[in-house]
């Protein structure tokens, strides 16, 4: 079979060594096929061994401490966020730079701290039909403290956004435009500088939810003119409990703080406080420190194979996975038809089979996916599906690994026939 | 030298073996002294290899998967919180159990999703003067945004909280008392249970900033009767990235959300939102997986020593530190006399010397300790320092290694004689 992957730019075998999970049976000596990326990706080696070094050589608190463990932590922690603003082209270094503990902290930072300052009545934010709960929910209730309105661009039948629904709500009431970047569930790649250009028409703001465009894609938040950009570390081959905003330091320097303690601090007393520099006035207390200098070792990690090819590779994955799901009768796939750009993941429903007995028979054959929603409720009902299955690569899969994919949902359309 | 440790209940040279990182050296071929546990703990090969162990064998996204990855990962993470739980004596398991980044993050949640609600003008927060900036700066932002009153209660000579005092503040108008349990610069040790008695009395609910209690003695929430009680799991030998935020049960199910994305809704639409079961409403996005699972492990590796015998090492060690560093002319140590109860810490000056050329010196000697205002600078601007020196104790340490901190004490006194 390893013919088949001979047009991916990846020696995908060897890359396969350095994530000892992909060794791993399910059930009674099944293979793992890990098409759950979407979620999470997979860890290599070389990330987990920069934990357990931090853990074992310099664990200690940052900024705060004179004594070496404590200068080599806060260094390796620095560098981190100069790191990953340059990961996806923010030339600001560190003080554009913010680690959260998820993308979702990153939506809601900027929700709280920007929106409930900026918002009021007759305000408008504007979403699409197709944004994460992270991103959905947020807005929705942060405009609801506010007195603010929440407008959704219309998703077409091809999953696409209408644009020229957004020329129509994009206006001289809005003030924030959020928006993903790709989509979770339908692959959807927008064109996010062109949204941004049409926030900025109007004095507007753009929030980007990367969360599924940094792992796989090169990103370049100056190019697109995102005011904000939001990714998560477990989706990237990082670790969880990390998450990077990027936002451009003229905006993070007039907002307010979100969260309140010790490292965001300048001075204190019993009346008042005024605010640390860039990025820490984000980060209150003890920051991710481990997790943060995991997430420079997947970054490094992710741009030694080169961005520009992983996506590649998942486009072939991607396409041989919808043409060979494609010839199942019964099977319907969501989002842009092949040929567009998409995200490395196909949703699909098979008629007659719930997502979730097609995901519980999957697994019977060592196929890990995703049945549900995928935190866009709206979206799904828009769709009229109460749940879709989803398959999402990354550079570890395999063209083979696709047809236990299609051997295990041609058995569930046996099993349900 | 080992005689000297002969009176402490704990084997520490087998128990350092667990901490690769006691091996190593500072600058040339010194030996680390690590005295800087208040600000972060070590974290012994079980806890770092729960990490590895997770990333190699299970790691994935959890709650929303039917796959067996996604399964072994949501058990371990939710049973993670039923650990904590038992760990800080609730007895409502993870129902009662928040994981969070850190405790300043809990802090923030209770601030922001209990606060922002219940607190408006004529209503009274109750703090102490010797509170960490995680709860001091909170509640005072929040009071702002709400229009309530912050008082403190007074910290006498000795470094202990004016009780009288508590008894004036803590009346009718109170709503929220928000209380250091162990102090992370005097080492005093608070009656939390008696504030907690006072808050109820007059229908106020109490915070208990528990970090610096959790990791060294057995602590039963119930038994303080807290409402709320946080720590962090990097200073009790977890990693970095993950805090536990207890409350009572029927009062996180009154409160609202307090970030908002996936994992902790239950039915969305275009329109609003509603929400999930606790702890998950207030678990925003992929949560700290890894971090929370580690802390397991942490909360294992400390039950199986004890906390007792934990307590009493460090009374062992602190005790022998006080003493040593008292026979120094010209030192002021800070905090409770010897002999109360006390937290595994000294704080001190020395006469015509900064605490920031102290712990530079101490560094040279191999000694890591900590200078600065703590995140407590109301505190030291009432005691009249700019700054102290905090040696902070675990399981680990000896009385051999305070003789490390004495030398470089003396050193530093010659020095700037």
């Amino acid at each position: 079979m390893a013919t088949q992957e001979s047009e991916s730019p990846l020696d995908v075998q060897r890359l396969r060594e350095d994530f000892p999970v992909l060794e791993r049976e399910v059930g009674e000596g099944t293979p793992l096929v890990y098409f759950d990326n979407a979620a999470t990706t997979q860890t290599p080696k070389q990330v987990v061994e920069a934990i357990t070094e931090y853990y074992y050589e310099y664990n200690s608190n940052v900024h705060r401490g004179i004594h070496q463990l404590s200068q080599e932590a806060s260094v390796a922690y620095e560098e981190a966020h100069d790191r990953l603003a340059e990961f996806v082209g923010a030339s600001g270094e560190r003080e554009e730079m913010v680690f959260t503990k998820n993308t979702t902290e990153a939506e809601n930072l900027v929700a709280y701290a920007w929106g409930l300052n900026e918002l009021g009545e007759g305000d408008e934010v504007v979403l699409t039909e197709m944004e994460h709960h992270a991103s959905l929910v947020t807005w929705q209730q942060i405009a609801k403290k506010t007195g603010a309105d929440v407008r959704y661009i219309r998703v077409d039948d091809e999953g696409k956004l209408d644009m020229e629904h957004a020329k129509e709500l994009v206006g001289p009431d809005t003030a924030m435009v959020s928006v993903v970047h790709v989509s979770n569930v339908l692959g959807t790649v927008n064109p996010v500088s062109e949204l941004a250009d049409m926030a900025h028409e109007h004095d507007a703001r753009i929030f980007v939810d990367g969360a599924q465009a940094v792992p796989n894609r090169p990103v370049d938040v100056e190019a697109i003119d995102a005011d904000f950009y939001a990714f998560s570390g477990h989706k990237m081959a990082g670790p969880t409990g990390v998450g990077g905003l990027y936002g451009k330091k003229h905006l993070l320097e007039e907002m307010e703080p979100y969260q309140y303690g010790g490292e965001m601090i300048r001075k204190v007393d019993f009346e008042d406080a005024t605010w640390n520099d860039l990025p820490w006035k984000f980060e209150a207390g003890t920051p991710v420190i481990s997790q943060g200098i995991a997430l420079h070792a997947a970054a490094d990690y992710l741009d030694e194979i080169g961005l520009d090819r992983i996506s590649e590779h998942e486009e072939y994955v991607t396409e041989y996975a919808y043409e060979r799901l494609s010839e199942i009768e019964g099977i319907e796939i969501y989002g842009p038809p092949l040929g567009e750009d998409r995200g490395g993941l196909v949703s699909f429903n098979l008629d007659g089979v719930h997502a979730h007995d097609l995901s519980s028979i999957l697994n019977d054959y060592g196929v890990a996916i995703r049945a549900g929603d995928h935190c866009t409720q709206p979206l799904h009902q828009k769709m009229d599906i109460p749940a879709s299955v989803r398959a999402s690569f990354y550079l570890y899969n395999t063209r083979a690994e696709v047809e236990a994919l299609v051997e295990g949902v041609e058995a569930a359309k046996n099993i349900f026939a």
